[in-house]
């Protein structure tokens, strides 16, 4: 602790996230158990706010408060509140950057809360979602499919973004959800540029029928139906020769008995969803076999569905 | 009756139809109540289908069974029956053609449900899709958003055509449809014409972000949540110069408190979702007055959400 703090702090989690789900670019997000960012916020006498150490991150994240999705989240978050106050942010990367697991987003809402924590909680939880999306567009462009799960935890449907209307959608009993993330650094930005400008109408027709399906797959529970839906013709054509293996790692998820298969986020790590833990296990041996034989190393994350989002710890 | 018939026969019945929605271009569709077409269907000596007597379309239908959606569909359902029969179709044409509420799918909903019955049903319900499909194929392109609520009743989501996958949604309590039509014919081919050939990505995101806070909304009855997603950026701005005072229409369903309103299939008839009977009935008098504004007059039908298909009478 900084010689300048008068002494209160808050200490917060927020967890990965898969964005886009393949078949919900930029509207779709859920959170995962296990790895997360941790930001602790303390009171300090200057005014603003500002990063205290940054561990975990391989020294790659810049200590401008200014360049750092927790340091702008942060900000966003005070100035929302109207608060004048001095906080100073110590992060702890838990999670990969530029993996596809919401990197930027667990920071932000990580830092986000803490800070809401630290003032007394002047807002509501669903109103630190645009202080984040405004980190997320500084780093990687404007969209709030990691943040909401981030911070609301669970599987999120983005309706609107400007401003935030966001609808959590229910999760089918036992879904389970495998990401694989290969040794690979796939940049959120590089990821971006690949997307199609324009799409044909044919595949907007099928894209929204996916889509609908599988919310309506989620409300009763059909997990037949969520294997007929989760696919993407738009984006994932794009992008997968961004990633070594993808495809043949989508592949050997369905194989191995996964419902639906695809990118997680921008990439790199490729998602799976299934409909046990058991199920999940066995996708997660196969894909990661995959991502061998196209010669990268990889870990599996398994996680239920419908995980919490962003917490004091 | 024919002197050549058998004396055995069968009438059916099957409803108009609201495809599209607005938001769900070729994938969804749900059925009215009231007005539909009428098939009387009878075995005759002479082996095929052809048709009888035609009433009610004011003389333009052809004849030839195999121009007219009745008698594709009677032929394409007889065919995969497996059954050698001759079959003569008298067709009670209940809706006006080229008014946007899928006439041409009754008519093949009529007739492929008369033709299953009177063969003794061999066909389960959903069967008589495909059989509809082609038949509409023929006249005005390759959809099942009205064929597949005409036959099956309801709010469907066709996820997929070939082969069909229908969902069947669940529809809030209450909901009621508005579908007025104006004196005036849109031909569905010259209204598909005008379809865009590609969609630009930030469109696609805010329809796959609608059509999923739509589907939702269907199911847990958050009316608040249809009403911010019922709109559509693609297809109706499009369609709307074709049809005279159809912005005015809808504005005006809305400002007498409609929840949605938008195109009825191609048009030229405009349709609202309205949150219970009384509110749909001042929508329907509103929208009425804004086609008389355009110089139109019109005729309004006030449904509820979720009506039965396709029925013998």
């Amino acid at each position: 602790m900084s010689k300048k703090t008068t002494g209160r702090e808050v200490k917060a989690f927020a967890p990965a996230t898969v964005a886009n789900l393949g078949l919900g670019f930029d509207i779709l997000g859920l959170a995962l158990v296990g790895p997360g960012d941790t930001v602790t916020a303390r009171l300090v006498r200057e005014k603003g706010v500002r990063m205290g150490s940054i561990t975990g991150d391989g020294g790659v994240l810049p200590n401008d408060a200014g360049a750092n999705t927790a340091g702008i989240a942060a900000a966003a978050t005070l100035r929302r509140t109207g608060i004048k106050e001095g906080i100073e942010l110590d992060l702890e990367k838990g999670l990969p950057i530029g993996s596809g697991l919401g990197s930027s987003a667990a920071s932000a809402a990580a830092a986000a809360w803490a800070v809401n924590r630290l003032l007394g909680s002047p807002l509501r939880r669903v109103d630190l979602v645009e202080p984040c999306v405004e980190a997320e567009e500084a780093v990687s462009g404007r969209h709030a499919d990691n943040v909401a799960p981030a911070l609301l935890g669970g599987l999120i449907l983005v309706q609107s973004l400007d401003p935030p209307d966001l609808v959590r959608l229910p999760v089918p009993e036992g879904l389970s959800v495998v990401v694989v993330t290969p040794d690979f650094v796939l940049n959120t930005r590089d990821s971006r540029s690949v997307l199609p400008e324009s799409v044909p109408l044919k595949k907007v027709v099928r894209s929204t029928a996916n889509i609908a399906a599988m919310v309506s797959a989620c409300y009763s529970g059909d997990m037949a139906l969520l294997a007929r839906c989760v696919t993407d013709e738009i984006v994932t054509p794009a992008r997968a020769p961004l990633i070594p293996g993808c495809g043949e790692v989508m592949d050997a998820a369905l194989n191995a008995g996964a419902l639906g298969s695809n990118i997680s986020g921008a990439g790199p790590s490729v998602f799976a969803l299934c409909r046990s833990p058991i199920s999940a296990a066995r996708a997660a041996d196969a894909m990661k076999a995959a991502f061998a034989e196209a010669g990268l190393e990889s870990t599996a994350l398994i996680s239920p569905a419908d995980c919490p989002g962003a917490r004091s710890t």
